[in-house]
């Protein structure tokens, strides 16, 4: 028999994309990865212990397909009731969910740029139209915003802002939450290394999603668990949308114990925070310009404006950080905040690189 | 300020529909649960081991986006690379994937009646067509099959096939891969207890998806793994549309600990299958019309052909199975096998129901 050939029958966008590239999970000796704004600390002690004690004889059966236990506690957190939360398996599957349910390819969404590059990725895996809105030179929301976004059906907008660290004004943000004429869904991932939040605008604003993930702040990027806040009614909609099972037995389990360890988290966001700070001045000190950031990152352009070099150069010394090409961020790189020795191995790296700029203050 | 109303921004075919109904997880004493065909039997040793031992510290990071050295023993199993193998989380994300990849407003999605009803909830979600093509009387494929799928472009098969537990020949499936203009995705959720698998067609057809679950053979419905089989270019295209990190870590790690143990595997699937043919033979005896399984749950018709009395009947007992109304399968339930211990209780409470219809012969 003759062999049979591939014939593609994917829809045509899916043939003529390209997909989202993760960032890199290299595996090096002596590697310091500060590429994809993992945390440095190991999660809870709770879930060690979670893990340890889980009686796996239940795995055999299905998982709670609402994830009502995780839902109450979240819930309880924000004063809330459970019918504003729904669980997902990461906060991608809750930004898949909500693209799903509100674009298409008569309804684009919209989206900031630069921000998180899986917005325009999941639009297109749509079918729909991804309107970017070019944030200022200074990376802030435009004025004319809401005029641009005006066809949309959903505006993402990930506050604070990634890969850039800074975050956008509360008012601001009510006043687009009120005026826009479609789905705001705010993606706080790196809210916990932030100043403020708008959780609070799920209860003011029937149109407002707020959406969170345990894989940073929480150190639990393995284990894939996000959520989302919004009217109930939003919710309801949502949930026919996400898988039946969508977020694992496991996931459940460890995401539960997690939330019961608030002490550990605190201590956790706060050292970050620190050796955030630390970085920040020591880049200052060296010439660099470096946003002020909400997040556990820094978006630091050296003095020469060459992002790419300094990317490569850093990735020579066993630091792997995140670069992203174009106009808008080809100038800068993203730094990861680890613990203070890594903060200190990267100063001590980047000072050797740009030795000739550096105001030679330092003695280690 | 006044209260801002709710104002529905979902895809109109969201709103419109109802979205699929998992089979319940009722909360009662003494239930035997026969409504969702989960094993009887607890996971794999293996399992409750490797998250003994699991090294927690490591969920601070992402998982392997693309879950390799699952994919790599999965592949092994096969006699396949493991470009042709693509991981979920469960099945249903499998499934999801595929709908996505191939199905939209203008490109129909078909699959069988009666069958797995997340099939035309999925085409649903997507805004897809879904052609139902009905089965014969016998639950068998129509010889006008072909005829009916011509404007799909994926087609799925559930094979064995549920909630009905019969297989369909190989040689009509080949026939239907080679001729059918699309993708056809067979769903070989219950093949490990059955006689024979489609697997090799991902070898010869470059048409051909199989799906696979760990759901039901591997005790493993709460975990979430699922996985596919296909020609490495259509692996390629469901890559960009999954989720980047679909797969938790956890759920990787325990995967491969539960392939690395097929004696135990095997062990559970001989043992269904035994208590599968004596309840088969003692529902027989009771008048019952029952096909001739290939899964790990039988499809039943109790002699007065009222379905619906009997579910309610078992229920008042304390044993839930699955009822699907309508004219194809409303005479008929849905019985999970479980053990001898429970293949006993559900006869014993049939006898009782239908002491009327029985033959009498049976001392306990």
């Amino acid at each position: 028999m003759s062999k049979l050939e591939y014939i593609s029958y994917f829809r045509p966008e899916i043939d003529n994309m390209g997909g989202y590239t993760p960032g890199e999970q290299p595996k090096m000796a002596n590697l310091l990865k500060l590429n994809t704004n993992e945390s440095p600390f190991p999660p809870s002690p709770s879930v060690a212990e979670t893990l340890k004690n889980f009686d796996c004889e239940k795995l055999r059966l299905y998982p709670d397909p609402t994830a009502d236990e995780v839902r109450e506690i979240i819930a309880g957190m924000f004063g809330l009731t459970k019918d504003y939360v729904i669980a997902g398996n990461g906060s991608d599957d809750i930004l898949t969910i909500s693209m799903r349910c509100f674009a298409s390819a008569d309804k684009p969404a919209a989206c900031l740029w630069p921000s998180y590059s899986l917005y325009p990725t999941l639009a297109g895996l749509q079918g729909a139209e991804c309107i970017k809105i070019n944030l200022t030179e200074n990376f802030e929301l435009p004025v004319d915003l809401l005029a641009q976004a005006k066809n949309a059906n959903i505006l993402f907008i990930a506050r604070p802002n990634a890969p850039i660290g800074n975050s956008f004004p509360r008012a601001l943000m009510a006043e687009i939450c009120r005026e826009f004429k479609g789905i705001v869904l705010i993606d706080e991932a790196y809210v916990d290394f932030a100043t403020d939040s708008c959780v609070d605008f799920v209860k003011e604003f029937p149109n407002v999603i707020i959406s969170r993930t345990f894989s940073k702040s929480r150190n639990l990027a393995g284990l894939r668990f996000g959520f989302a806040l919004a009217n109930p009614k939003i919710i309801e909609g949502m949930m026919k949308m996400k898988d039946s099972y969508n977020v694992p037995m496991l996931t459940q389990a460890v995401a539960a114990a997690t939330l019961r360890d608030p002490a550990y988290f605190a201590d956790c966001v706060a050292k970050i925070r620190l050796a955030r700070e630390m970085l920040l001045l020591g880049l200052y000190d060296l010439g660099f310009k470096v946003v002020e950031s909400e997040t556990n990152f820094l978006f630091a352009s050296p003095p020469d404006g060459d992002g790419e070099r300094y990317f490569r150069a850093l990735r020579e010394q066993g630091i792997i950080v995140r670069y992203f090409p174009g106009p808008a961020t080809g100038k800068w790189v993203r730094i990861t905040i680890g613990d203070t020795q890594s903060v200190a191995r990267i100063f001590l790296a980047t000072r050797e690189i740009y030795k000739e700029y550096g105001q030679d203050v330092y003695e280690l």
